[in-house]
């Protein structure tokens, strides 16, 4: 436990090196979008995700290195997926890991620019990579479809959106699960497909990872409902109880506090059991997977 | 004048039907955001970019059809604009070519939501075109640095709101010129590269096609601006004299209207000169350039 943690900070610190000099501001006062960009995306964020997608290409020996840009690419789209989410028309929230979000340290304009900057920003980013021409097509493919509005991440918050106002709903188990699917579970299991797709992954390899993925892709969600029952705001770094407080549809609040934390530590035995055919060489994303459902922040 | 009407109009009746099945409804709730983003892209827009882009293509000899795909891209890519553009933190604006704005329509998450599914999925349908994989690439790097934080239009989009508390401006015409040049300027300028790119052009004929299109982007603008202060509010769709209430820098309010329209009618004469290599063939594109500062609407 203490020592995936340890790993996550040292690539997370790493990555924070990697991903700095994208951000070249320009000179005139439009620099104050690049500044907004840059602001959301130094958040202080775990950076499990490019994380997760280094781990994965480690299993087919990929040099970290050789990572970095893909790894970037999401993390700019995950980062202008929260900036929108912040915004007061979306979820209205003033504070993102302990710090103002973007619409408050900067205005409402700025922050949906810097958002559709970020986005436009991480196709840029792949479009523009070392990868050969063959693997960045794969890769726009998988995150552009991931991140859209059909059944990817923007379907998810609109489903989100909805479910806001869904008390009655006879299946909330199912909506939720759908909700988590689409908003967060897409882009955790694009992680993982891209960093098998920068390895040369089998259609085999590709299937037993997208079900790890898929399965602690949930886990974190059920264990973010958790946290936000039992954890501590100032670890957290964010408003909890706040789900409470709305009377929203969580995995706690339809499951109850016990069967959530049972269903997520199914969801994280069975995503580790799909890691079986890399063997040994899979041993951190299983300690990734244990650590998704047992930390406190 | 009426001929190249005719063909605009033409064009964009069968661009219609081409876009239209682009916009497949998923079964959840989650289809509202396709709902919105298939209202933002049917606005009765003229489709000018995706006609610039087709008929840059036709100097190459390319099929109308092996255009389509490129045009809706950059036609979605243009609509995510607008949507955001219209929102309350941005420009505020209730109506869209006489139909309510997006977030009216629907609601403001909404809207910030179909403009990123948009957004979006002006790169995927680009990644799944028919296209061959280096073609895609160069296409979407165009694309992304177009449109991006940089020196692309959300630049441009930052620059303006800069603009609009920049009274006392030391060189206001080359603000709105830098702004021109970003917030707009730059799709149209990808209109035309995109053309030359699937027609396969040499670097001369791209630079030529570059010129053409930087001289119609600035005196279209231009023609907007004088529009505003000529305009039938009812041909134009939209709300007019805006500028002149909010005290806005603009290239009529900046030059006066007589040097505006001069200005405009010098950068047509150079965009049309531009096009000189093409010989008969670009008769419709110095068509289209007459047609932007002659339209009325």
């Amino acid at each position: 436990m203490s020592d995936i943690l340890e790993k996550i900070k040292a690539f997370s610190s790493e990555f924070n090196t990697k991903i700095s000099p994208y951000f070249i501001k320009p000179e005139g006062y439009e620099k104050r979008v690049m500044e907004a960009m840059e602001y959301a995306v130094s958040n202080g964020g775990k950076r499990l995700r490019p994380f997760l997608m280094s781990e994965t290409a480690k299993l087919f020996n990929v040099s970290q290195d050789k990572v970095f840009e893909a790894a970037i690419s999401l993390e700019m789209l995950h980062s202008y997926s929260l900036v929108h989410d912040d915004l007061p028309a979306m979820d209205n929230d003033d504070f993102r890991r302990g710090k103002p979000s973007c619409h408050k340290a900067f205005d409402e304009a700025t922050a949906i620019l810097a958002g559709d900057g970020l986005l436009t920003y991480a196709f840029e980013v792949l479009v523009k990579s070392s990868y050969l021409n063959d693997v960045k097509v794969k890769l726009i493919e998988l995150l552009s479809r991931g991140a859209g509005g059909y059944d990817g991440m923007v379907a998810g918050q609109m489903l989100d959106l909805y479910a806001e106002n869904a008390k009655d709903e006879k299946n909330p188990l199912e909506l939720i699960s759908r909700i988590e699917e689409m908003k967060t579970g897409r882009l955790l299991q694009y992680a993982v497909e891209a960093g098998a797709v920068i390895g040369g992954a089998t259609q085999e390899e590709l299937t037993a990872l997208r079900k790890y993925a898929r399965g602690i892709g949930k886990a974190f969600q059920i264990a973010d409902d958790i946290l936000d029952v039992t954890g501590d705001e100032q670890k957290v770094g964010k408003t909890l109880r706040k789900d409470d407080k709305e009377d929203k549809l969580t995995f706690v609040s339809v499951c109850g506090l016990e069967k959530a934390k049972e269903m997520a530590f199914d969801l994280i035995k069975n995503a580790k059991e799909a890691l079986a055919p890399f063997g040994a060489k899979a041993e951190t994303l299983k300690d990734l997977a244990d650590f998704i459902i047992e930390r406190d922040y």
